[in-house]
């Protein structure tokens, strides 16, 4: 084995999304699962407070992404993460998307995991917790995105030696 | 005129949904309007923090509605409002909802005013204004919703003496 990884020791194959495995990473929200409150005269069921959502120094906002549509396989050059909160992305319009995620390694992010989000699925990101950016791969790209509002650096980027191919 | 009003006195037309009539109840949050933030290498836009978001004695969280459609013509019964924290709702994997609003008088709902909401337009309401539930039309019928988390009464209800219609 030499220095330099191949290309096929850098090649991260996607992965079924569910509560479990995204659970070091953050939050699945999706409407499975737990159990709703029923409101509205029997109306609505309330799937309640499934984000642990958290802003140190700044508050709550709401922002939409408008993000270019991604082809699989996917090149993966970057991960950041946010020193000072979560970020959730919801997606609006019909927008499946591909969630990159990677534990921490001593400051940096170790070997990336990847998994497909539908339409119907959002994800909370815990602070700190490196990503990779919004990459929506079908529908319109259209995010809402709950994270923090404030002054101070809340961005880390790592950017790759090697880049990573995220492939179905 | 008698005492009582008349049905068709009590129908309320539905109006086109703008942010300067929706202004007084909350924001419209969507992708025209503001310029948006270039970000991820060119790839997004980020149009940041468009909902006036205020949680008092609590936090916000990110919570799912699953909706019953409605019918129009829509019989409105029941307005409410929460006192300790505005009400953002987005829709998800295509809903068109109805936005029922009311400014306050003297404790009570004025007459409402209603607009119809595109499956790309979310909307927060302020804290403490009036509006009708959750009243999706055609798509879906889930929504994420960020409103406030924590404990004390923050549900106060208005059931009207006589419905109103509200039409297209």
């Amino acid at each position: 084995m030499g220095n330099r990884a191949t290309t096929e020791q850098r090649t991260i194959r996607i992965e079924k999304l569910t509560s479990e495995v995204f659970m070091p990473f953050g939050e699945l929200i999706e409407t499975g699962g737990t159990s709703p409150i029923v409101i509205n005269e029997g109306r609505c069921e309330r799937f309640s407070d499934l984000a642990g959502v958290e802003f140190i120094g700044g508050r709550a906002g709401v922002s939409l992404f408008q993000a270019e549509l991604r082809r699989l396989p996917h090149t993966l050059t970057m991960l950041e993460r946010h020193p000072l909160g979560s970020q959730c992305f919801i997606p609006m319009n019909q927008s499946e998307y591909l969630v990159i995620v990677a534990a921490d390694e001593g400051g940096r992010p170790s070997t990336p995991r990847a998994f497909m989000a539908s339409s119907t699925q959002s994800i909370n990101i815990k602070r700190n917790t490196w990503h990779g950016v919004l990459t929506p791969i079908n529908g319109s790209g259209l995010f809402a995105v709950v994270d923090r509002i404030g002054d101070g650096n809340n961005l880390e980027e790592h950017w790759l030696k090697e880049a990573y191919l995220i492939t179905e």
